[in-house]
């Protein structure tokens, strides 16, 4: 559970009671005074709200290196503004939903604390709560928008920017949230099945995850994508070091994401689990790499560098549903396995014709069910509990994203006509090519 | 005022009432000891201090994004040169006339604080004080290099780089800091009129824009900008990804800019400000963007992605005046506002031939004034003192500027041949193209 | 010596003493809890490790930028390769090597702490260490990756990938470690000769720098590169603002690469310290920049931008032998130096048809060697300390990795058939184009 204020709240009660002048010395050593304690949480999420902030700037950096040079700009875009949506919906009502304190005897599936527009508590400095409730706020704002991040990846080079930024609108203020508060928020899974989710696997990615195959099923392929011969073209990412540095932009940007999720680090042992977080994030998404490599090299003969970049993703998603509890030892095999994802499902959504133009069904929704299941051997979950949450997650992101994207196609239309998808979508729909000074081939 | 010298000290002082073991429980629960508080104000510098240097990096993306192909080297180089500039001449001079410590009696209007090399107490921990003073001159470098990246993008593509190098030291060593020494060195404005600049949207934005609307003024348009018959040529931008990534780079250390502009977090109430403004900060980037995009899709039926950067930067800027008192309906509201102000000026500025290359005049120079004047209404402070401190700034940059812009074109001279600037500048000043193995089109 | 467990350890003792009730007002207000300084220092290498991981990213960008269109997708892959690679074998092996624990009457010239995959007390929060052991191993563990990135830049453009991995798993494995362990190990360097190197320009930069040097000569120039009558043939950089982009990230990463090195913040003198490594590792880059710029300028006439980036590397390589001790005169002194380093070196080094790509030798191995030096002058060591280090590291990373090299060159081979390094490695080697959508000049 991610809910900070029950957490937060009791390690400052301790703290109280340390910092009586009549302590022991050795107490004195472990623990840290009430104030400074409510400081250290609170940068923890500073830090790591501006670290995951900035893993938006690694999704549009990945997805402008990855989509063909005619939709560079549309991408650039969306991902700026997709980000803005989140933050003011996540304002608005998303927050609400999302920690809506739900009563004891309630079954924890749906929930308000407060009305719109009615935050409570930013710019509040109370001592009982442990932090900063701007901090908390901002953090969880962040991976608010992570979740629609994802979702633009998939359906990039072929969905209209009105109808993406309508669905984002709702992603962000209801779909999102609500999966939140089942688990972060105290809700259903929490306190009915101990369901386990430290930083997101399911909540985050794989609720990017679903909203984007469901998107992808319902818009269908890119023109030309798939030959009615059954051959697949291949359209080549336009620019391979902007994926490089948006990969290596997400991966510093995990550090928060998983990191911080520890929710505190005003205590010896909470900043030590911060460290061993951080190693064990940065040793999955290492091994990630490395099996992407190899499995490329010795399946194709070649080491696919598009491969590797989401090995990494995919490894990083695999760990963050319990990188704390595994050893080293276990992260390395948690994150190889998830490495090794995109490379097996890329080519299996390819042969469904489902078009993923960069591969975040496997990375997001694949690893983070993976990510997800795999607590039941290394950390502290039963594999029922965890099956529960998966399925859950997909049957209400699934059929609320469904609905939307259906209500959105009989309306505003989701595609662009034939010829401005051939064209690309940066001349019709934003109206700047991305790189106007260099020529194009095609 | 942000004097940290006064305000931290205030702070220690308070501490060190409270380190004595007598203290009562709820108050050591909310104060920290004298150490800790000087270790974590020092550590809110430094932390704020990378951000910032780091938003020298997005100046260089968001500039070199928006130029022609040809003038793309020359951009990198005057980013970095500009920075490495600020650095040497803040450490020089800068730093001893924007903190004078002017005396009691003194008008508050020029001084200095030593002769030049003498940058006292750097490396010295001196508890008094409450943070280190190599912290607090870091984070205050950063800054003034922030005003001289300002002007780079202005005027970019027709400004050799001798002179705007050598505009750039006279900027970082005087210009700039005596605006500073009249608010947050304690002098004129502060102490005469209550001027609140809290970081700096007059005294960091809007000095950088004077400087550069002056300066775009003298130098004149880029050739072929305005045709005879009042048409404006459009000169779209080489690379609209990088400057995505730049203004994602902005946006990051923005949180610096304004978060560690408190000065302090030493205490749980000022790490709460700080959290404060990170999320106001982060609220009105989001609704310039916000705003942008449904402005131009309005006015021109498509979304612009270069309006939609330019707004997230509208709304940083203007909340900058005052990201802390506002409540985050306001602070939307401001940076809403703020949002929209490129879109109305930067068409108003080729009506008036002004030839400003990245949007920086709207962005930092009308949003900058904006910012300060609504303090008056989301803050604390009158309209005739925000009023005054606009116009002050304005008469001693422009004056100061115009009269060294001058001087500078009548010795070494400001542009390039007319040869030069249309073969672009990357061939004769710097000899290296920016994209040499991709095909020009122009 | 940079070993915590030493440092830290005395730190934390310290902190104890302070943190009875008995203590006097002034000694409270200078020291901190051992729990909070526990804290700080913990926090201080997850900000710098995080740091020091973004400049992989930095790298990547800069070889990215400085390499033929054709070649860039391979440097990106290998970049991403040797990050993950360092980090498991930084685990397997590398950290008990590197910080052995020698015997006292040990020459301190190898040892092994533990076994293979014995990485001990990650996870563990040990009051008595002063910090949490996976921090600490973080933080190391990206200083090792620095070591191998140094490599890929010079030997870019002609070297196969399967014997570059195979290169960098032994370098991170045990060349880089063994040369740590006499050193921050506290091994032979450290004890015998007082040999002194704050935050690695020897034991990180020098040795990627020979370890290059050797690669270099032993692979042979590019085809082409040395045209039979001695003229040189330039390969410009394909994209010079993704290669401004690497420098500043590489900037920003040095922060936390030397300010981190102090290895504590839990004191104020401690944080006082780093915040004068913050503005010395600043201005030595600044004089860099600025050195470079004027240099290419008098001796060319054009103010060459790749120069300018190598003087910011070069400045901050030579300030990282001792970033503490010096004035901020001495730095910008020192980086000023190294930043005419690379408009030296780089000519010599053609006239020797030694082709380093993108300038790292001069880079990292010349100012690794002159900002080792020069700590005789402004910090606290001898000259022929400082000597016998530096030669050391030659006689032992030149005979390791050249042996190593051989053994590759005999067994997998070094370089791909003439066709496959004409067409670029790209093709042949990844499949993948960096740039597909923009037509090729070359």
């Amino acid at each position: 559970m991610k809910n900070t204020l029950f957490k937060l709240g009791a390690v400052a009660a301790a703290s109280f009671a340390f910092a009586t002048p009549a302590f022991a010395q050795e107490a004195a050593a472990d623990a840290v005074g009430g104030g400074t304690a409510y400081i250290l949480n609170t940068l923890l999420f500073l830090i790591g709200g501006f670290l995951v902030m900035w893993m938006a700037a690694g999704f549009a950096m990945l997805e402008a290196g990855l989509v063909r040079t005619k939709n560079v700009s549309t991408q650039c875009l969306k991902n700026i503004g997709l980000y803005s949506i989140a933050g003011l919906m996540f304002w608005v009502i998303g927050y609400n939903i999302a920690y809506p304190g739900f009563a004891e005897d309630s079954l924890g599936l749906f929930g308000m604390n407060g009305t719109v527009y009615s935050m409570q508590g930013v710019g509040d400095a109370d001592l009982d709560t442990g932090y900063s409730v701007a901090s908390d706020w901002f953090f969880q704002m962040v991976f608010c928008a992570t979740t629609a991040s994802i979702v633009s990846g998939t359906l990039a080079e072929r969905i209209k920017i009105v109808p993406f930024f309508i669905f984002v609108t709702v992603l962000t203020a209801v779909i999102y949230p609500v999966v939140v508060s089942w688990e972060w928020g105290g809700g259903y899974l929490d306190s009915v099945w101990g369901f386990s989710d430290f930083a997101g696997s399911t909540l985050v990615h794989s609720t990017g995850g679903w909203a984007a195959l469901v998107g992808a099923i319902i818009l269908g392929p890119r023109l030309g994508r798939y030959a009615a011969d059954g051959r697949v073209n291949v359209f080549p990412g336009s620019n391979i070091p902007l994926a490089t540095l948006g990969t290596f932009i997400l991966w510093l940007g995990w550090f928060g994401f998983n990191g911080a999720s520890q929710l505190a680090m005003g205590t010896v042992g909470d900043v030590s689990d911060v460290s061993k977080i951080f190693v064990n994030t940065n040793m999955a998404a290492c091994a990630g790499v490395v099996v992407a490599i190899i499995a490329t090299q010795l399946r194709y003969g070649k080491a696919d560098v598009t491969m590797a970049l989401n090995g990494a993703l995919a490894g990083l998603v695999a760990i963050t549903a319990e990188p704390l509890a595994p050893t080293v030892g276990q992260s390395i095999v948690i994150g190889g396995i998830g490495g090794i994802l995109p490379v097996v499902v890329v080519p299996l959504l390819d042969k469904l014709k489902i078009d993923d133009v960069v591969g975040a069904i496997p990375v997001h929704l694949c690893a983070g069910i993976f990510g997800t299941l795999v607590v039941a051997w290394a950390g502290d979950a039963t594999f029922v509990g965890q099956l529960v949450g998966v399925l859950l997650t997909m049957v209400w992101v699934s059929v609320a994203s469904g609905i939307l994207w259906f209500i959105l196609k009989a309306t505003v239309g989701l595609r662009p006509s034939e010829e401005v998808e051939l064209a690309g979508l940066d001349l019709a729909e934003i109206g700047v090519e991305a790189y106007p000074g260099l020529a194009n081939q095609a």
